[in-house]
């Protein structure tokens, strides 16, 4: 293997470290949310900086292969390995945000139990993790698939955005516990979101089609309960 | 000025204008929510693409510049370049936010005067213009100001944030309208953050250090208000 394709499995290689931890940062955040677990919410927290150092190593890596002037494809997919790699980053701001958030909620009795939240963090999680794969394995259509379902996190979101407004108007002493699972919702949909980006970038690459702004269909639900 | 060099300054120009139109966009959408003008809101909403089109077009220009295989420093600031358009399409999003809470709250009276909100705009546009006007002029020194600028944004928000929280606590028929107003509030806190993202990319590449994920003092304000 020449030191180039050595650099570039390395490349591949961080994405994939720093998405393994972006995902257990969201996994973590929410399970401290549903278990109330203020320690490993900290935890998140603490463990933020891991995730931006990826950032700042991921770059350095792909400079280094730029500067090598290879062919157009791999400057096509050294550039997307940068853009992913800024939003496994704010995948995990996200994350600090939701455990931030479950931490204030554990000052408070729990408002009810669980289910929409969970259901959002398992799908926004599965489509990360589809997204980055179809990045790895060059499959397009997979990458496809992920952007199509965005609309379904957009709805619960929406959903949920809804019932807890009627439930702050019903019962104003909710407010500030309803504030901060808006704030998670929201959260949610925007990891949604960053793994979208990362699936649209994944399709240009492999295909060469820019269907990041090709039209309102696929934007139509891009504004989502906030 | 050899073609290579053409292409530089086209890059340059592209993000210029890239700006100025998300500058607008997000002038627009307040100005839209001051006066309680759909049809000004509704302008925002139909002239994204315009902005997203310019994210394409900087890509484009970008991965060719790479090709060309040139100098280190003109890799790190064509990456760079498209990071800033990156931030500049999520810049022109939130306006697309703004606006369409300003659509929803024209319709129930308005609440109070604004105040704060302008206020926060003019912040973040500002740091918005310095931060690009520092990539344009090789001035590090102005980028790092736009950074240090970011807590003050953060803490108009989480103040607005508090006050309407209290606000929906004492009159919950002004919940609705409250929740839009946050939103807002967030966004422009969040163009801000955009702005920094842009400052600290400008001074990385321009002093080769990079701050962006430099210990906690940077971030301490990261999760304000929601």
């Amino acid at each position: 293997m020449t030191h180039y394709a050595e650099e570039m499995t390395q490349l591949k290689e961080s994405l994939l470290a720093m998405a393994s931890h972006a995902e257990s940062a969201v996994t973590r955040s929410m399970r401290a949310l549903v278990e109330r677990d203020d320690l490993l919410a900290q935890s998140v927290l603490d463990d933020d900086n891991i995730i931006d150092q990826f950032e700042v190593e991921i770059d350095d890596i792909a400079i280094h292969l730029l500067a090598k002037a290879p062919v157009a494809t791999d400057l096509r997919l050294t550039t997307v390995a940068m853009k992913i790699s800024q939003n496994l980053e704010r995948i995990g701001d996200s994350a600090v945000t939701i455990a931030r958030r479950g931490i204030e909620l554990n000052t408070e009795p729990q408002l009810k139990a669980y289910v929409d939240l969970p259901r959002m963090a398992t799908m926004a999680l599965e489509m990360m993790r589809e997204a980055i794969s179809a990045f790895i394995n060059r499959e397009p259509d997979k990458a496809r698939a992920v952007v199509r379902r965005d609309s379904e996190v957009d709805n619960l979101n929406r959903q949920l955005h809804r019932e807890l407004s009627s439930y702050m108007v019903e019962r104003p002493a909710t407010i500030s516990r309803c504030l901060n699972l808006m704030v998670i919702s929201k959260c949610l949909e925007r990891i949604a979101d960053h793994a979208t980006n990362i699936a649209e970038d994944v399709v240009y690459l492999y295909e060469a089609i820019d269907i990041r702004h090709s039209g309102q269909k696929l934007y139509e639900d891009k504004d989502p309960g906030s």
